[in-house]
């Protein structure tokens, strides 16, 4: 794991890092010492480890819950090469929905194509941020939406040190029998006019969840009009379920 | 309005009152003076003013954010009279249930009997209990469930001092041009597996809700298993909503 760069602004301590071919960043309290929570953000297609929702979800966790906050760029995203398989099925996606087709299908098959790879790349990102000594081997969350629900929830069904997840944004009926393999407390985001994921399928995604604590908040608007009070409860949440002394 | 007792602890003063025919109870912080936001609170079907949901989150609404709090025993509910027309209607739902047929037509008619003097009752008390010093003519939310809800949402509709509400457990779309009518910000609950409200009825009711800002929290649960953390998110929700300075 290499650092590139550090900056700090209002409390939050930023560190660009690469891990092999893997480009991320770290968010911590400015001057964190020793062991505390972390949360993995996955972002969403097309998108960035430092995309608008990531960080500022990510300067919030840290500043107001004193969490430490991973995000990585996704195989084929931001700064990575792209292979000529996602290539494809993105100009797939593109003219499917220039032609005002159903997506899902498509948004499946892509995260399908990326799942392998991001689940393996998160296990790695996480067992190498555990190694330093402001962050440790605490209790660990995920956060992502759309895509970042798509390779999230293969990545919390396999990865036994994610003890809690913010999931939404997406509805993949091929997803289900991975949700029903996702056991620890979610959080679960549906936007209740969502134009890329119709309503049916993310509730249904949802229910396939196999947690026994789950909860879900919809919320009228579009994919991109989360209202920012969903960012307080993610924060609340992940307090709840990754810090011992607070209820 | 008459004041028959009061008596204080853990900080929260309770008063129980009659307002003419309406047995009472408000909630206020220990020796509170001035105004401060007030929530009503509607009770169950077959409950009363201090049924346990009721008496829990008025308690924490009054001690962990000052808000003043009231609650009244429903028309034909509590230490209140029971009416022939009552009588029928719930003699009818324990036959059908024991039958274990749908109870949605004879709990819409339920509500129906008993919203109009519902809605009379309780902007009443409202007017009445504004006026008392320690509570005054602050901003006014209401939280119902189950009938508490379906008595709830007429009132909502029909009273412009309720600024917020938090609505939940019920589905019936004999409702559904009410609740087109209700314009103020909601939070709206559904349990999962809910046996007494079909899931699809009581996502049709928030669809319903005229309000541009509506939020449907749902978790996994038969009627009765709300869990405790909504206690907190109602709280937060009407913090957010009634109270200036807490965004």
């Amino acid at each position: 794991m290499r650092f590139n760069s550090q900056t700090s602004s209002d409390g939050v301590t930023e560190q660009l890092f690469t891990l092999g071919e893997i480009p991320g960043v770290l968010w911590t309290p400015e001057g964190a010492r020793g062991t505390r929570p972390l949360i993995l953000m996955g972002h969403g297609g097309g998108q960035h480890k430092k995309a608008p929702g990531v960080l500022a979800g990510a300067r919030r966790f840290v500043a107001e819950g004193g969490f430490a906050v991973a995000a990585i760029d996704a195989p084929n995203h931001g700064e990575r090469p792209k292979d000529p398989e996602f290539l494809r099925i993105a100009g797939e996606m593109r003219a499917g929905m220039a032609a005002d087709e159903d997506p899902s299908a498509l948004v499946a098959a892509m995260h399908s194509h990326l799942a392998g790879p991001a689940v393996a790349e998160w296990q790695a990102v996480l067992t190498a941020v555990q190694q330093l000594d402001q962050v440790g081997t605490g209790p660990v969350g995920y956060w992502g939406m759309s895509m970042g629900c798509g390779l999230g929830i293969p990545f919390v069904a396999a990865e036994p040190r994610v003890r809690a997840a913010v999931l939404g944004l997406l509805g993949s009926t091929a997803l289900d029998d991975t949700a029903a393999r996702v056991t620890v407390p979610v959080q679960f985001l549906v936007q209740w006019d969502d134009a890329l994921v119709p309503r049916e399928q993310g509730l249904a995604l949802f229910d396939a969840l196999g947690s026994a604590e789950k909860t879900l908040h919809a919320n009228p608007g579009n994919h991109r009009d989360l209202p920012s009070f969903e960012t307080d409860s993610s924060l609340r949440f992940f307090t709840r379920h990754l810090t011992r002394h607070l209820g």
